[in-house]
């Protein structure tokens, strides 16, 4: 053995996406939680700045990483504004990956995968010792987390369920010469994305906002002059509007919900 | 050894909780002289958003999360507005935990526990060999933490002392008939947490602030309807005022120091 | 080998610094690639909460602590407007440190040390199978960081170049009796950082911004009185104008570019 390179184990993994801020300490509980159970634990924050009870933000939010993470990765996401309430908690392996989360549809990126199975978290024995009736997220999902990272396990946490709450999907209306579709999420620099995708929008078909023609699909921002709007396919594979250098939303006031649509000519 | 899994070595975790914000790279500097030190570190970010100079709201922050951490964690908590002055550098062991930071009250909740021991930093061999008059943080607080991490020894970083820096306690006042006590904080949720904890509320009593009266003792948000004001023992064990869905330091406009009263009827 | 402790594997570290915010996954999609790429990479978040499309504040920040970190370790900067146009990818090897961003300048506190070397990201085998023209951080940057994570080799990510785009050099300007320099950087303390540096100012020399004389050189913010400006040497070696207990960039209206003057009596 002298000489050779110590072997590395594969880390287990854990993120964490929650409405809790930092200045509260609890996500720190949380973690703190984690590495007791899991002492080589590699915890990861994605965001702890979600609106407060934003559940369509943090579903949106999970749909952009958590199959970029390699299996075995542990996805907790805690905005649950019916803590101690009658919601469910909930686990999901889809492709490998777990999620953990209240069953109120912060899963639902991971739920919407082939394959995808769920189970109602019943087992207190995995829990703390005493469970804070607002605080799941440090007494029920983190102990279910660090299990489900060490023993890649779902049945372990709890009894499969054929039912968990799913958001609403909001498939594209056809138009007579295209499509109709909304903004799903308006994101930190302001570009729309919406539920269309490159399949409903070809060639020669333009992109019409808020009344506004923005011309053809492009390719990326610098195709069209600074302050200019621009549609193209975004990185999560969906038509986007934005505006080069600028702030689509603010220019066309334009929020989720708001209608977009692709028309040929 | 063919085919055994490679044995995980227990990590070096640190914890760091400052007013430093991120986009000047201060927090990053210290990481850095971490990972320097240590190079199989794990450091996890707590918070950087701490109001500048805000101590109270540091050493509240940590009563959340340092005892949640495994025996061996050294937090770093860097809310320090009189760096380069004449306040001592601090190191605390606490229930196998380790705090490092000013002497200026933040890690008050690590001396408050049983046991606690103090050390004022006096060995500057172990320090940056220049360190700034205004960033302690990273040539003495992070060197100090590195050594802490690895010998688990607080005799190693500084000389004991009997007499660090406590916050003032506020016990609640008694009444003819419960209890006067007070906010001693809000949390991002607007929820109101209070120097009382359930022996103060007895079944039967109700909690009053600022002249509403909230009703008995609930279990959790969902026990009232929304919009409405609830009381309850908070995650912490302190009793809290919240409402559901909604921010019970403004519609109470309470902040810090307000008072309730939890009165038998 | 019975009791040994396990050895300590070196862990690839790999730093992030961009304009992204959390809410939306960005930062996470890039980290889930990090994490698959390289399955016990360490992860470190130095900020997403640079301005958009602010290069300077980026490059700013990475002067804090990009040698600070040990040797081999990554350092990814994406602050990247001009992203899907034609701005080349870079790669950039400075006193055994590497950085990877796009090349406008974010690097730039790496391309200025002595001996550094860039690279011109020209290797598509090593880039995501699909590239989003708007999402180079994702599926360029990322893989890219990876490979050099692992490798510590510059040579194998790309082609030497050495016209990588440079930020602008703002020497001081001598006066008769001292010097004239400008504001570069005001931190979220509201502290003036400048692009003058002890030399600039001989004891006996007063500072002067604004108009209002701030007095000598002074060692810490405690050497004045609360709520009075102080000038001292900062600790990134540079000229600062502060306030005690209070915030300079608003005391004098002074943003980036604001004139000081440092002047013999």
């Amino acid at each position: 053995m002298t000489g050779a390179a110590p072997a590395r184990a594969i880390p287990r993994r854990i993120t964490l996406l929650t409405d809790f801020g930092t200045e509260d300490g609890y996500a720190a509980a949380l973690r703190g939680v984690l590495a007791t159970l899991v002492p080589d634990v590699l915890v990861e924050d994605i965001s702890h700045a979600m609106g407060h009870g934003d559940i369509a933000a943090a579903a949106w939010c999970l749909t952009a990483f958590w199959d970029r993470y390699p299996p075995g990765t542990v996805h907790v996401v805690v905005v649950d504004p019916g803590v101690g309430g009658a919601r469910r908690g909930l686990a999901v392996e889809a492709e490998g990956r777990f999620g953990v989360g209240p069953d109120n549809g912060v899963l639902d990126a991971m739920l919407a995968a082939p394959g995808a199975r769920a189970a109602q978290l019943d087992r207190p024995a995995l829990w703390a010792t005493t469970v804070s009736p607002t605080f799941h997220g440090r007494d029920i999902f983190a102990p279910v987390a660090a299990h489900l990272a060490v023993t890649r396990d779902l049945s372990r946490v709890g009894t499969p369920v054929g039912d968990p709450v799913r958001l609403p999907d909001r498939p594209p209306d056809p138009l007579p010469t295209g499509w109709r579709g909304v903004v799903v999420h308006a994101d930190r620099f302001g570009n729309l994305i919406t539920n269309l995708t490159a399949g409903n929008v070809p060639p020669g078909a333009v992109v019409r906002i808020g009344g506004v023609d923005v011309g053809p699909l492009r390719t990326t921002y610098a195709d069209v002059a600074p302050g200019c709007a621009v549609a193209l396919i975004g990185s999560g594979g969906r038509l986007e509007v934005a505006v080069r250098d600028g702030n689509a939303a603010q220019k066309f006031g334009a929020r989720p919900g708001a209608t977009i649509e692709v028309t040929r000519s």
